[in-house]
């Protein structure tokens, strides 16, 4: 980069404290438990007080890792496919957008949705909004 | 969509109160007023105690309509190209993924943030988070 560039780029550049965390490899980590079909798994993921809104605007924020794995029960008996498309990571915070392809028995359903995921200090996930509506379902 | 895809799909979808406000139409023109380069009509979309984190982690959010202001100044003799690549919306939110050309002189670079909005009932922004780094910036 020019030092023009660079110093245009400083402008709207923040200096947060360094992150403790790797946000990137926790969504990773995420995405591969999500894929494996092991409800306790992922949600052993996230901390004893996390929330989750799934979708956003759905009406409904599950708080609490065992509120979080009978969300997470609604996979049960699907196969999981995920494949992250696009990740923005600042201090403990990661935005991304993935797919997820869900399988049960003949029929399959495939969602792009965007989540942002905060994580405390030891790497668990503190809380999750999934950004998605029915206009995201396709069949294939 | 069979009738299994739709029961399959229904296992993952909420039933919240249906949307006051169109989150879509709402992030269309604030991309277009970022684009127009007329700081005080960006800031003017957002709720008089509004907040901004931009980026996420950066260490600071902005409080206010007056202080947001102030942060737009950034792009103050900026010009702004500005393209929505990804929206997902749900209640009064969105979360979307776009590309921001910013020239000054012959410096030019491109960032491509996902951003998240809140909305009030007045469809004004209540919140913003850009979710961006170093690494997602280019020379171009």
């Amino acid at each position: 980069m020019t030092d023009g560039a660079a110093e245009l780029a400083k402008r709207f550049l923040g200096s947060g404290p360094a992150p403790t965390v790797d946000p990137a490899a926790l969504v990773k980590r995420y995405l591969e438990r999500i894929a494996a079909g092991n409800i306790e798994e992922v949600a052993a993921l996230y901390a004893e007080d996390a929330t989750v809104e799934d979708p956003v605007g759905g009406g409904k924020v599950h708080i609490g890792r065992q509120s979080i794995a009978e969300f997470y029960r609604a996979a049960e008996n699907t196969q999981m496919v995920t494949e992250l498309l696009q990740i923005r990571v600042g201090g403990r915070s990661a935005a991304f957008l993935f797919a997820v392809t869900i399988g049960a028995g003949e029929d399959r359903i495939r969602i792009e949705p965007i989540e942002t995921m905060t994580f405390n200090g030891a790497g668990e996930i503190a809380s999750m909004k999934a950004y998605w509506s029915p206009a995201d379902i396709t069949e294939v």
